[in-house]
Order: C-alpha cells, then sequence, then structure tokens
C-alpha cells in the first residue's frame, strides 16, 4: 500500500466514522469519467453520436482487447496499494488491506468483457466505480476495519462463451471448473475458455472458489439497462433481486433441397420450422407473462437455391418466478417438436403448405434461478442513498426494484451478503452501442457504492 | 486435332450419315463414370455411404477445386483435339474441328461448379457427357460438318457469387461484366468474381460474348434435380422451357436491445420480423401457386442475450409464368413492409407482443424469365432419344417437360437455338450430398446429347 502507508494526513477507522464522515467521502466524478473512457480505447465499438466518446465497445470475453483492460485493472489497482489475485477462470481480485486482515474482504466488483454491439457503462461502470472507490478511500485516508476488494469477473456476458456470468458461478460453486474451462466460442472457432485463458496470460493458478477467495460481502454497481428509473425521474434503483433465466440451444434438423424443384410439400425446410418455433416462443412468452429471445441463429448449407437443411438458434427465456421459467421450458419442449413435425398449434401452419416432418432437439446450456439479495447488504445500500441523495430527497428519487439482467452478484448471493446499485439508462438502451448514462449519474452510483462497502466494513467493526 | 488427323480408320462426315450410323455413336458407360468421379477428388463433399464415390460435393465457383476441374477440363479437351478458349468470365469453350469451319460451333455445355453441398451431378454430368461425345467422335473417327463444342460455364449456381448462370447471362449480353466482375462473396468476405478469375488464372482475354464466340445452337444434358421422371418411370426428360425465378436480399432494421430488461412492446427484433416474414413468404407462394425460399440468413450482433437490431436473407422466388413471379414481386413489396411496422397480415402477429415497428428494404439482384426452348433442338433431342430408347419405347420412357432449375441453357437460348435433356434424380434430391442418378441413365444421357449434337449438325449440313 504505497501510498497508503506513508505519513497519513488522517488515518479515520471506518469503525469511528459517523454520519458526518461517511457523507466526506466524495467520489471525483471528472476521475472515474476518466477511467471509464481511457479504458474503453480498448475494444472501440461502433460510433454513434460525434463525441469522441460517444462510441460503443466491442470487447469480448478474454480477447487482446479484455486482456489490455485486464493489464490496466491489475497495473491501477496495485498502484493503489492493493495486492491483486487471479484465478483459475482469470476473475482478478484486487485487495485493499485493512485494519485487521484475518476474515474476508468486502468486495466491489463487476465485469470488463462487454457485449459484441455493448456500450461503455454495462459492467464498466461498476469496475471502474470500484477503482475511484479504492482511490477515494485512500485520498481520505481510510483504513477499514476488514480488507475492501474490487473483482472484474470473467465473461459476465455470456456473449463469447455461452454462459452468462460462468466465472462468479465457478466461484460460488455452481458451475464446474471443467464445464467452463471447456465452453466453446459461440461463433464458430475453436477456442475454448482455457485455451483463451491460457492465451492472454490470465489463467490464474488460484482454484476459483468461495473458499480460495472468501468474501465479506459483494455489492455491485450498474447501469439499470431497462426504462424504468429514467420514466420514473429515479436516480438510485436499490436493488432487492434478479429475475430468473435459461438458455437452450435449438437445433432443426430437415433436408437440404433445391429451392426451384423441390415443392413445398416435399421439403423440409429447418428455417422456415425455426421460423415458426421463434414465433411461437414469442406467443409462449406473451401468454405467460414471460421473456423470450433468439440473438443467435446459424443455418447450413446457406445458399440462396438450397431449402436450409439444419438450422441451430439460442433462446433465451426470462419471468420473474422459477415457476414461469419452468412452464415456459415444458411448453417449449411440448410444442417445438409438435410444430417441426407439422402440428398446427397457435396457427403456426396457417395459410403454409404442410411440408415434410423434421426433428428438433433442445440442450439446455444455461439456468440461473430468481434470487432474492441479502438485508443487510440492502439496508447499507438503503441508507448510503439516503446520505448521498439527502434525507427528503431519498424516497423520491429511489426505488427498490427487481433486475431484469443476470449479474455476478447472482451467484456471489450464493456465498455472502449482497446487493446491487442501479443508475438509470437512457431511454432503457442496452446491448446496444448507444447504451449512456449521464456523468453525474455515474458519479452519484459511484458515492451510493463507497458508502455502501464502508457501511457494511463499519457494521462488522461494531 | 491429333489423334484425328491420322489416317482415319474410318473418316465418316454427319452429312452423309444414316439413322444406323447415328445409333451406332456408342457411348462408353464406364469412361464417363469415370471422368465424373475422377474429376470429383476436387472438391469432395460430405460422406453419405459407405462405397468410395458416395458423397457429396463441394466445388464453388472459382475456388481452387473448382481451378483444379477446369485445368482437367483444359488438358483432356485439348489432348481429344479441340482448341479451348477462356473468356473474361473464365467460360472454357473447347472447340473440335469440322469439315466446314467458318461457322459457329454447336455446343454441349453445363458447368463443373457446385452447391457447398451439392451432388457429383449437377452440371458436372453435363460437362463430362460433353468430353465423352468428343470420344466419341474421335472414337468413330467422325468429322463433323461444322465445329462442335464443349463449353463450361462459371458460378452457374450462384452459390458462391449470388446471381446464378452470371456468366452465360454475360456472354448473351443479359448481364454486364461490370455488374458481374463485381459481385461479392454472398458469405462476408472480400472476393470479387474478377479477383477470384484472376487469383486462380482464369480471366480469360476474349470478350465474353455471343459476338467473339457464336453458337449455332446449344445442347445441355442436367439431372433432373425433382421427382418427376423418376415418379413417372420415366428415363429422358425432354426439356421444352425453364420456370421463371427472382432473387432478392430483404433487409430488415431494428434495434439491438438486452434480451432480459427490455419488454416484448419495447423491442426492435429485427429476427422475429425476419421470422413473420419468411413465415409470409410461404403463405403467398401458398396461394399463388409459387414457390418461396430462404437459403441464407445473417443476423448481428449476434449473442445470445441480445435482441438482433438488423437481419439481412436472401428470398429465391419462383413460378412457371413471369406473371406470377411479377405478382409475388408486388405483394411482398406491399406486404414485408406492413408487417414489418406491425400490422396483422394473414396473424403474421397473432398472439404475439405488438412491438416497436422496424423499416425493411428489398433489393433485386437477379432476376431469370420464363423461357422456352427452339423446336429444331427439342426435335432433335425427341429424335434422339427415340433412336437410344427404340421407337416403341420412346412414348413410355421420355415425357416432354419444363425445368423448375435454372440452367446456362435459359441465357445460351437467348443467343441460339438451344434445348435440354433431363435424367432421373433419385428421390427428387439435388443440392444435397444425397444427390443420386445411376450410371445406366448417366449414359442414356450422355448418347442422346451426343446424338442430339450429331443430328443437329446433319440438319445444317443439309
Ligand atoms: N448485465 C448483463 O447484461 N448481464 C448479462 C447477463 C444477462 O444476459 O442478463
Ligand atoms: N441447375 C441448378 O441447380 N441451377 C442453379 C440455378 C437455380 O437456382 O435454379
Amino acid at each position: 500500500r504505497r501510498s497508503f502507508s506513508a505519513t497519513p494526513r488522517w488515518n479515520l477507522q471506518t469503525r469511528d466514522m459517523n454520519e458526518e464522515h461517511l457523507s466526506s467521502l466524495r467520489v471525483n466524478q471528472c476521475r472515474l469519467l476518466e477511467d471509464i473512457h481511457y479504458t474503453c480505447q480498448w475494444g472501440t465499438g461502433e460510433r454513434w453520436g460525434d463525441a469522441p466518446t460517444e462510441t460503443g465497445m466491442s470487447r469480448l470475453a478474454l480477447s487482446d482487447s479484455d486482456r489490455q483492460a485486464r493489464d490496466w485493472f491489475v497495473e491501477t489497482t496495485e498502484s493503489l496499494g492493493c495486492k491483486t489475485t487471479i484465478d483459475s477462470m482469470g476473475n482478478i481480485f484486487a485487495i485493499r488491506p485493512g485494519l485487521k486482515n484475518d476474515k474476508a474482504p468486502t468486495f466491489a466488483g463487476s465485469h470488463l468483457d462487454t457485449q459484441p454491439t455493448g456500450g461503455r457503462y454495462d459492467g464498466i461502470l461498476g469496475v471502474t466505480a470500484g477503482v475511484e472507490m479504492l482511490r477515494v478511500l485512500n485520498d481520505n485516508w481510510v483504513e477499514t476495519e476488514y480488507p475492501v476488494g474490487v473483482v472484474n469477473w470473467t465473461n459476465e456476458e455470456g456473449a463469447r462463451f455461452p454462459k452468462s456470468m460462468v466465472s462468479s458461478g465457478v466461484w460460488a460453486g455452481s458451475i464446474s471448473l471443467e464445464d467452463a474451462h471447456n465452453l466453446r466460442e459461440v461463433h464458430p472457432g475453436t477456442a475454448t475458455m482455457a485455451s483463451e485463458l491460457a492465451r492472454i496470460g490470465y489463467l490464474g493458478k488460484t482454484p476459483s472458489s468461495y473458499k480460495s477467495i472468501p468474501m465479506a460481502a459483494h455489492f455491485e454497481l450498474h447501469i439499470e439497462q431497462g426504462p424504468l428509473l429514467e420514466m420514473a425521474n429515479k436516480k438510485i434503483g436499490i436493488v432487492k433481486g434478479v429475475n430468473a433465466y435459461r438458455w437452450f440451444t435449438v437445433r432443426v434438423q430437415g433436408r437440404d433441397a433445391h429451392t426451384g424443384t423441390t415443392d413445398l410439400k416435399s421439403r423440409a425446410d429447418a428455417l422456415l420450422t425455426a421460423a415458426k418455433l421463434i414465433l411461437h416462443s414469442h406467443r409462449l412468452a406473451t401468454a405467460n407473462n414471460a421473456l423470450a429471445s433468439t440473438g443467435i441463429l446459424h443455418l447450413t448449407p446457406g445458399s440462396t437455391n438450397t431449402v436450409p437443411g439444419s438450422v441451430t438458434f439460442s433462446l433465451d427465456i426470462r419471468a420473474g418466478k422459477d415457476e414461469t421459467v419452468d412452464k415456459m421450458t415444458q411448453l417449449i419442449e411440448r410444442d417445438f417438436p409438435a410444430i417441426a413435425s407439422g402440428s398446427n398449434i397457435l396457427n403456426s401452419q396457417e395459410g403454409c403448405t404442410p411440408s415434410l416432418p423434421l426433428s428438433v432437439s433442445i440442450t439446455q446450456d444455461f439456468n440461473s434461478a430468481a434470487i432474492n439479495f441479502h438485508d443487510t447488504c440492502i439496508s447499507c445500500v438503503k441508507e448510503a442513498a439516503a446520505s448521498v441523495l439527502g434525507l427528503e430527497k431519498v424516497d423520491a428519487l429511489t426505488r427498490e426494484m427487481v433486475s431484469g439482467a443476470g449479474h455476478d452478484s447472482v451467484y456471489a448471493s450464493k456465498r455472502c451478503p449482497t446487493s446491487m446499485i442501479f443508475i438509470p439508462s437512457r431511454e432503457g438502451i442496452s446491448h446496444n452501442p448507444r447504451e449512456f448514462s449521464t456523468e453525474e449519474d455515474c458519479a452519484l452510483g459511484a458515492q451510493v457504492l463507497t458508502q455502501s462497502v464502508v457501511r457494511f466494513d463499519r457494521l462488522r467493526a461494531e
């Protein structure tokens, strides 16, 4: 702890901090935004505006640009006095010592990987806000009771390797290291997570486990990625839980055929069938108050005048309740083979020529049950928000909410008290280059994150 | 004409040939099949059976394997006494001199390129049967009245560069050389037809035109690629014309969005819309006695948890009559934007949550009007079939038909009398590795082709 262990200006210990002390811990908005945009030089995506920072991001997990962002994270947190550990999933834990170091650190964490056409805030805000928290603690010569950490989780997006939050999942013991290491890129290629971790030099020796790197708590600042805070004119979302979701790969097997010589009834058109299935998944979602989405579709052979013989597509099902996702799964498993074999469920064949039967297989790739966060952490966030926004305004400017997106906090919550802080996303747009949150909101979120962590540490000191 | 100009064993001239002479011109079945399978070493595709020849083909136009097959064609036809010319589209014309060489040759022709998952007969049969015809003429010391040629047309399939029959189209003056040279690969890449022609050494100096290389007639032997001959127990199809077809690229523009935080009504899901459009194209095809097929679909960004913001797909529309293809085009141009913007045409939205409007653009890539072949050529094929099959059996074993697939004969027919000969395809399967025709049927077809060409030459001599 280079800068910190020198002659302290004001060696404030969290156990002694009162509300005034807490509210004096001020995030530096410019510095935070500089970290965000500086690190977005690695994996810069599509431009959507004229300003230098008006581009999206395309920093797939374990790519060369991810490696550069990771290197920055390691160097920066070490220069701020942290010790860094890399585990067997490439998760990077930066730990700032406390007064007592015999107990687990309280962590702030998120991820530096992005969608292929993602934005500058999803994940990145949470990690850079964690770094800003370290700077604020150092600037104010704060000595926490127990260590405080910042974690960068690997492949949270699930965009390159098709399990989201996979590395916090391994850490939590919910996903096996072997399954994770063997995950292949979603777009045909030969890379696995293990090969890419090794290639970029982030295959750490420390076992990825809550046993090797325990956490006292996990706080995550994130953009909402939906429209609710903005629509309600709120500044801070106090996240009480996360919705359930499940990912499938659907394979439709038909027969390659000539488009000019094969009449409609003699076809086994895998793409036409896939179109019916995708449409049907939306009908089921509508009827069951769930979400259904297909983001990836590959067909073969891919020729204008050949009816495609096979199609593979992803299916992402979400709902507030596990039972709804279970029901959607049952309906899909019941209806998809029926539609492929030619039954006219909900007009899926209406007006179309009946064709030869096709076969369908459905594989589950990933499952994340609905979870509730921890009351103590939620209270820390609430109190931090009240302190940052002011007691008079806190009710008007915050709302409790449940996340529609998955986050590493889901798996963290299985092994330690956890909660999240949301800030508004412009027009609710995310997983899109235009994703945007204001500088003020980013700083406000970082401020609430910093206070939440310190409050939790203070609670432990009591 | 090496082997031919030496002391002739029996220098039979077509002008002197009677029916007995004609029927003595016998195709060598083993030799023909050897040429087919020998040349299928270049671009061998997926295996479907245990026998050495039970694989499909994957020899995309202007690939390295196409170059190897072309080299074989040039060497073989030259060794059989032909002079070869390569034009600016890489079409290869092999010409065997006749008694008089002041008039255009009579051609047999087809193509050596295949679909990405094609078979061993589509196109390949026509070219190798042309080579077998040359061998038969040589073996029998036949001197034709005018030259006889064999042509290998470039990129007939349209599978790699998205205009089928593009090089016979340039030859016929129906497609501009510039448009053809600038065609890009359908699967994202940087190659154009011009760059690939140059790369494999088949960018000839002779202008691709019926003016530089005129044809007296064009005969093409081809597998039917449909089930009609087999179902009717016929051996030879006498092809009187070809159906109309048109290719489009449809682009759907929506908005990338998070699959977990974007409710169904706030989405502009380009893949869901594409699914509705593809389904609708089938409904229109069913209602109008046409065919509609989508063989290529690309989406971006391609991530499980991102609603795709854009989708591009091919649309292949076919019918017996030009008016039907015109009507389908009008309906598609009317309905596609309406469906994308949210109108409930033919239940396309039934049961689905209405979404944000999307935009659609439709570009026509290729158009081939219905055509009728030439009576003289059709008669030559009929007479040849009667001679080969026997007068008593010809009615039972042949049928007149119209081709559902496009062929280079379509464009050839715009500049010279043309007709085609079909042989049965097992189960009507084509554009599939399992495409198959029996050895006997291949030889029978080659026999009818040879006689048709000689009969046409004899007609010219009269
Ligand atoms: N926050 C976020 O976008 N996470 C990706 C996992 C998911 O698909 O919800
Ligand atoms: N014969 C053949 O398959 N030609 C390709 C052009 C078409 O699509 O009809």
